[in-house]
């Protein structure tokens, strides 16, 4: 069976819990070859729901086994409102019933919530067992599976519980995203199209000229436009491990981006979307300001809309509801709301200095 | 009020996760004083349980809110029963309810249990919050509180759901063991005396001369015993913070603690009684081999007696399900279950080759 084609392997220099990113097309099976260097133990947990089993996992177990791994399905539902306490209590006892130890690796085989939630059971299974990161949608691929922040839900808030907590290899075959439904594909350009605002106006050039042939998911396209994305984070994370100060830039229109996927019961938007209206809402409040060009705002909405993106606030949502939600954010320090706000494709600024009226006529500037 | 008098200040040399153990007799409520170094937010979460708010918590939070934080009680259930991932969920609800945010403090105001279980919650809120120790037991304030282990249970074993999360501080006030009951203080004595087989001669010398004056409670005493038993945590901790090495020392008597605990469904022992069990245990297995003496092993009986701790594992354990508990303990590895062996006083050694028999006939040899 073919093992694919590595495209690029970006390092993610962190100290003693440095890793690679490795990229390639259709790669997936190629991983049990590359686990002699990560993996000290024998006894693998595969994390992934059953869909994901059924189009990849099981395959990639019997790879692991064949390759002489003792290697097993855990199993976990897929979708955010599974993101819990409860269900990390369900793969805890998976593991103690499969005798998984401290050298034991753990796979997360998914997207954002399987990496996020497989990755805080591995970081506090046993105070923490090694674990690698197989991400299969864009989102995960780019962003999510990338930096080592791991964490499930509260009721009150998402990502309310979790840790730092870095994988050991993040492995992606971006032949995974062929099965991606289209919705969920194109919320992922979103968080693509967020690295170019904030770092790369060469990324963000890339995808304005080359939009169609992404949509199409040409393969060597992917592998350019993920290898790109997971370029910055890296170089972000880097800086920045824990979040105390560059860091805070990822969440460019993600400050917005909660509070609309709050407001909303987290039903009416996929993640990717959100962000998009976000990066709408920033860009219209750093207009106000005078902080940012009306070219550069429309722009950016041009773009999003050739993705197929929303970047309108439903005006049905009370904007003071957002502001409220938004107070609850993990990112607010003593009542503050700090937002990632652009100057121009490339560059973007913190600011915490935001009035409430401000904000709110950012957020009615979205309408149409 | 009086702020009591600081004994000695010992240092845990972690990098940027360096803090130290202030020990004092009388020091509670010079807390807040020592407060400016460490928390760089106003509030403040106190987690203990409703017995000892009566006792240190309630004096505690009037003293933090006269010092001009805003200070509130998360009540927790205290007992090893309660600490599970429900528990560390009601604390999340609790955190978010006071609005809680990422520079806030939590202090863990009690034993091992309210340690342990803070400490996972400060660890896992918001990826990881500031957090104090401030342990009133004697088990707590030479173990548990330094290091930076925490965790929760999980049914089928101790703190199999955790991290290493050192505090920003541990404050301890030795006059708080004033009012332990006489059982768990003696618990506590176990683990001073481990201290001495592991480390250090001088200690468990200075237990055999004193051990009256220990067990009168004599404030001086105790802040040399506790002083010296921290200063030996700190420096294996700083040797080795995840316990890859060095740090599994301090593990001596545990491995069979540990099985006799859950052997005898946690109701029997305290953990330091079975401690004193495991102490005698490994003694025993070390004695057959020829790698310690007699001398040792009467020697460390003689003094775990004078501290009225028990010395003979229960007759009616099977050693077989001691061994089957001892299998599902963290420390295996492949299937192998590490022991910690005396070899004279202050010198212990590491070693996974110890035949299933030589554990049983070890067992045995503690029956009277």
């Amino acid at each position: 069976m073919s093992k694919g084609t590595i495209t690029c392997r970006i390092p993610v220099r962190l100290g003693d819990r440095s890793y690679p990113i490795v990229i390639g097309q259709r790669t997936l099976l190629g991983l049990p070859e590359a686990l002699d260097f990560v993996a000290p133990s024998s006894r693998i947990a595969v994390v992934t729901s059953p869909s994901l089993y059924r189009l990849y996992g099981e395959a990639l177990v019997e790879a692991l086994k064949e390759a002489g791994f003792q290697a097993w399905w855990a199993q976990t539902p897929d979708g955010e409102e599974h993101k819990t306490l409860e269900s990390a209590a369900r793969l805890y006892d998976q593991f103690v019933e499969h005798r998984m130890e401290r050298r034991s690796l753990v796979i997360a085989l998914g997207g954002g919530v399987i990496g996020d939630l497989a990755g805080f059971v591995a970081a506090t299974y046993m105070r923490g067992v090694p674990f690698l990161q197989v991400p299969t949608t864009l989102i995960a691929q780019v962003d999510s599976s990338v930096g080592g922040k791991v964490a499930v839900d509260h009721p009150r808030g998402k990502n309310l519980i979790g840790a730092f907590y870095q994988p050991r290899l993040v492995w992606i075959d971006v032949a995974t995203l062929l099965s991606l439904p289209e919705r969920e594909y194109r919320a992922g350009i979103a968080e693509v199209l967020r690295y170019g605002v904030i770092a790369s106006p060469e990324l963000f050039q890339l995808l304005e000229e080359r939009m169609e042939v992404v949509l199409r998911r040409d393969l060597n396209v992917l592998a350019q436009i993920v290898a790109k994305s997971c370029a910055i984070k890296a170089r972000i994370v880097e800086e920045d491990e824990t979040e105390s100060g560059v860091r805070a830039t990822l969440n460019y229109g993600h400050t917005f981006a909660h509070a609309i996927e709050a407001a909303t019961g987290y039903q009416r938007f996929r993640h990717g979307e959100a962000v998009a209206i976000g990066m709408v809402c920033a860009a219209a409040m750093a207009l106000q300001r005078g902080l940012v060009s009306q070219e550069f705002a429309e722009r950016q909405r041009r773009i999003l809309e050739a993705a197929g993106l929303p970047t309108a606030c439903p005006e049905e949502v009370e904007p003071h509801a957002l502001l409220e939600a938004m107070r609850l954010d993990k990112k607010v320090s003593a009542g503050k709301i700090r937002f990632i706000v652009p100057r121009e494709v490339g560059r973007v600024e913190i600011r915490d200095d935001f009035t409430d009226s401000e904000v709110i006529a950012a957020i009615r500037a979205t309408y149409r």
